[in-house]
């Protein structure tokens, strides 16, 4: 029997298709900087992350939740004596990751172009519905695009949702991502190919370990060697 | 020729299935009430409109902007001299927000059981996405629904997307909920019914007159009225 024919493929957004992460570092780093006399660098970025664990069930992913979490941050490690201007400083910060143009990563709309014509094509997200869109729509790849999915977590569920009601089901399905942990790991539990594109920065809170043991687990050093791959998949399936 | 058969019904869910707006006006005469020494509730409340509209473009609908907008206002009122301690209760008030239970409206659970058996369901709101869903959950009323849609703005265009996806297109398709600019106005715009169950609460932001002149503009009192008016026009059409 052979395998199930691939005709879907999900795609990441945030540091798959463009930069992301380093926003949030650089903001980090600028908020350090404001609260500079109550801790250095590594100090405040723990104390931010351990807010930013605390409020994800609460507050879900996104930059609206992190400004809020660095502000929480702020009064705890000044025991409340943090000045107005700080944290006025730091909405500001919030406002312009919201409004920060796009930087697509390498590769990245060569390869959506040329695969739109072959596979069904799902954006896969996190975050703030509305900031989502708003990068969506910058990137110029929305009409690449059959279908964006913007949700609240990735898990098995949610790939074998998505992948029903866009494709024939995880089996045929594949995701592309620079997340270990919400990008790759799921999918291949799902039934589904799970690739990944390594990004130098990756969230504490992504992490994973890779799954080098599944068979449908593969690495790619950029999205400029997906096309390659997904054609070796599709002719052995 | 007679009109297409009814066959889709979209719920919105905030106000219309339950309560919303009432604990954003209780949050807010918290927070006036927090910076009393800086003006009245009315002063207050006007200066964070303003900063809500303002932001609209950048947050999106949802209680963690409304939070930020909160904070941004309250170093406004205070020429930049707010003690970290009320931006602590600000932070609080916003996770409490977050966290309070649901309380579902006059009806709103008997009404879409009824329904769920003879129309295609199609939940659609606005908001945070992660506390939209963790309120679906809650109300226990997600397995009757075929479809959620979390959607960033409600235009003509997105209930025209919706209703061919999830049914047969506008024409065969209604939309219940309490905002005449939300709600109602743009899906018959679409070429939809627009059924109005009104809320004795209602955002300054949502406000519009009611189409009176539309031939698909309904309006009923509470929940309770709806399967009998969409009887008459199921058996009209």
């Amino acid at each position: 029997m052979s395998a199930p024919r691939l005709t879907t493929i999900g795609f990441d957004a945030d540091d798959t298709l463009w930069q992301n992460e380093q926003f949030f570092r650089m903001t980090e780093k600028r908020f350090a900087a404001l609260l500079a006399e109550h801790g250095d660098h590594e100090h405040i970025a723990a104390r931010l992350l351990e807010a930013e664990r605390r409020n994800l069930g609460l507050y879900g992913f996104g930059i609206k939740g992190f400004t809020l979490s660095m502000i929480e941050t702020a009064i705890a490690v000044t025991n409340g004596d943090v000045p107005g201007s700080v944290i006025g400083e730091i909405l500001a910060a919030g406002r312009e990751m919201l409004s920060h143009p796009i930087e697509p990563l390498p590769h990245a709309r060569e390869t959506v172009e040329k695969l739109a014509g072959s596979y069904h094509l799902v954006l896969i997200t996190k975050g703030d519905l509305f900031d989502q869109e708003r990068k969506l729509a910058q990137s110029g790849m929305g009409d690449l695009f059959d279908a964006v999915e913007i949700v609240s977590d990735k898990t098995a569920a949610t790939y074998a949702r998505i992948f029903s009601r866009h494709g024939e089901g995880p089996q045929s399905s594949m995701m592309v991502g620079n997340s270990l942990k919400s990008d790759v790991i799921p999918v291949i539990e799902a039934g589904g190919w799970g690739i990944h594109v390594p990004h130098e920065l990756t969230w504490a809170v992504e992490h994973a370990e890779a799954p080098v043991a599944a068979s449908r687990f593969r690495q790619v050093a950029d999205l400029g060697e997906l096309p390659a791959l997904v054609e070796t998949i599709a002719r052995a399936g």
